[in-house]
């Protein structure tokens, strides 16, 4: 007999039902289970003298347990559950539980170390249907608008991006690296004409970094799209996709944000776009804010916490666009912009993060070599890449979504690992 | 001005266009271009004494170089290429390229060498956007079918999954390692009560493989779905999962099947199931072949194409499902058959090729250890993955679809390296 979801069982029906054993009422003569699968819970009556075997094959069951029972569905009035209950006929038990190590009060770290057990709370579950809801919506929008899906690869024998640091692979006799973002080999897809591309992927940066916005391996959706004028046709085009990936999100997620107690609006207003410069101003303006010295030319975690808030109250967004970072703030493959001190790099904060960086890119291979020089870097290390640009290239750009961050934002939760199955940080390899 | 893209030039219109030059004639007094994007191609007409300083800008260009022009689209009824021709007022060259390495008889080292270039060829360009449908397609299905998306890590702490080698990484003082396949930790969410997953990502096998079908790294379509009742359960939800998706590239790819000249019949009859015995026994009815002693309790490659032939003929199925293989041919966390000798394992095989390792897998702990220990392994080491068995988990089984094993022999292709965007193999890790 074919299994049947709890939430398709009817009355009258014989039936194979597949479940875990979510509570227990033993009695002398007679003993209720409450079976669930991931959607629903249905109650389960074994009546011990009628059917002796059923009893015997349950004795001693723990909570969490799973059973697969053969029986049939009755109505019940009384019960809450739908109205309807199981008398098993047959019953097997499939794996028997050992007592959780974690409860609601364990924590974090325990809970990570029994993330498995940590993800069944419905909620937690609650939280990866949307995400894969997300990125189906996201998706959805880059294959009809006729984006190239592409997997660039995650170990490579070149060790240097510029700046953060990388982690090393013995490859058999050879040294390699875990790429730290697909941006070089995305910007290859644009000078293998290919035009637009995206990627969802894992990327890897060796920091010991413990915040609650960083992983040493982190999952990106990368864009980059050619025949650019400038890093505002990039932003357009992020900007499109949020767009119609939040209005689809919110349909398709209608029903579980109830359950999870989200406020959610699929319906986004335009971005603002401002400066550097002008946040600068609107942070001591608005807040009395100045930013960190140690951060000047870039945002700190409070100034962007702030400039939210801000385009929340000021232009109704929860997203503001931040451009014309100065070239000490920027890798060495963002394009300068018209005034030489700055670039054509951007950030997008949504709900007091960056959730991504992009730009346009520098796709002449001489002023490339020259910024990579500018850098203290040898644009011999970087030959593999430079070359991408040396038999022509359009001019090009593209942008990088943290998935976590923007998940996690969503959902209105405070850390990336809330969101991330299994995280991975400085101290944290295992399970 | 806003890019126009080359599809949508109409006459009379002033534009503004971005393309690659695909080909150059300079005469006295006038020169033709054809430019190109992605998708069309089109002419521009430069009369260089009315328009001088386009004429200048486009002095000593290449073939492959790329511009963006202003100007007007006219009708040129006698131009083939869409009768239209565009004059342009401003011509900028975005940049200029040297001259290509490559050619189509270059060998296959130097195409990898030079892989951007080897791509811009539209008919490769053409493999990718069909895998981009053909992972769609996938995508859709699951997500309709309510699996969840998951991204299981690829660094762990732990070095062993059975059998093949692992990458070692430097992870900060400790070691780590790439993932084998997300085996491990598809099934953790199976113990964590997400009942269906799947994942499309990398995995990472340090073999000294130089064959038609082996990278290092390689993308594979991950699933693993709870409460199946044995292996024909999983086989079921891999065929039903392939037909809808068959279906839908059959109609979303139909017009890049007849520029690529590919025969694609996207109706999938149903799959043969037959037992590897059974399989022995067609292959020496059929083809007088004995599988060599050296894959005996397996298949070898020339087995799995001699199969598929049989298939195609007797049943009319690219697929062909192969059935209880035994337990020496099959790693730790298969489940054994009602025969203990047999494994509840399969192989679907494709158009002359494995594509997928399935099965039912393990689920109690006590006897997971067993396995482990006859495999001559210590099940202390894989204790962080035994663990997901004792706090309850369902039966369940996966498959693993090897993505560009399956998107080469839809495209007909001889190698995965034709359809993977930057291959990795023992001797290549560059660019």
């Amino acid at each position: 007999m074919k299994r049947t979801e709890i939430k398709d069982l009817k009355p009258g029906k014989k039936v194979r039902v597949h479940g875990w054993v979510r509570s227990i009422r033993d009695q002398k003569s007679i003993m209720f289970l409450i079976l669930g699968d991931r959607e629903s819970l249905v109650q389960v009556i074994i009546k011990k003298e009628e059917y002796p075997e059923v009893a015997h094959a349950l004795e001693g069951i723990q909570i969490n347990s799973t059973v697969v029972l053969d029986g049939r569905v009755v109505a019940a009035p009384n019960v809450k559950l739908g109205g309807i209950e199981i008398i098993p006929t047959k019953v097997t038990v499939t794996s028997r539980a050992a007592v959780s190590p974690i409860d609601e009060k364990s924590g974090l770290d325990l809970q990570l170390d029994y993330r498995w057990l940590d993800l069944r709370c419905p909620v937690k579950t609650g939280y990866f249907k949307v995400q894969t809801e997300i990125l189906r919506a996201m998706r959805e929008w880059f294959v009809k608008n006729k984006y190239i899906e592409i997997m660039t690869p995650k170990i490579t024998g070149h060790s240097t991006e510029g700046g953060a640091e990388v982690f090393e692979v013995k490859y058999f006799d050879k040294k390699a690296y875990l790429t730290q973002s697909p941006q070089l080999f995305k910007q290859m897809g644009i000078a293998a004409g290919f035009e637009k591309v995206f990627e969802v992927g894992a990327s890897y940066r060796a920091e010991k970094s413990f915040t609650s916005r960083h992983a040493t391996e982190f999952f990106g959706v990368d864009v980059e799209i050619g025949f650019v004028d400038s890093e505002h046709d990039v932003m357009d085009a992020q900007e499109a996709m949020l767009a119609a990936a939040f209005k689809q999100i919110g349909k398709s997620c209608a029903d579980l944000f109830k359950k999870l107690d989200i406020q959610f609006n699929g319906n986004l207003k335009k971005f603002p776009r401002i400066t550097l410069l002008q946040a600068y101003d609107l942070l001591l303006k608005e807040r009395g804010y100045e930013v960190p010295k140690a951060s000047k030319g870039d945002l700190d975690p409070e100034s962007e916490r702030l400039l939210c808030e801000i385009s929340a109250e000021k232009w109704g967004s929860d997203f503001i666009f931040i451009t014309d970072f100065p070239v000490s703030a920027r890798p060495f493959y963002i394009m300068k912009g018209e005034n030489a001190k700055f670039t054509r790099g951007y950030d997008l904060l949504y709900r007091g993060v960056e959730i991504t960086s992009g730009g346009q890119r520098e796709h002449r291979a001489d002023v490339l070599r020259e910024s990579i020089r500018a850098k203290g870097m040898n644009p011999e290390d970087l030959n593999f890449y430079v070359q991408f640009f040396e038999y022509g290239c359009p001019p090009h750009g593209g942008y990088c979504i943290g998935l976590a961050r923007i998940v996690s934002k969503i959902l209105g939760l405070p850390s990336v690992k809330d969101v991330i199955y299994l995280f991975r940080g400085p101290d944290r390899l295992s399970p």
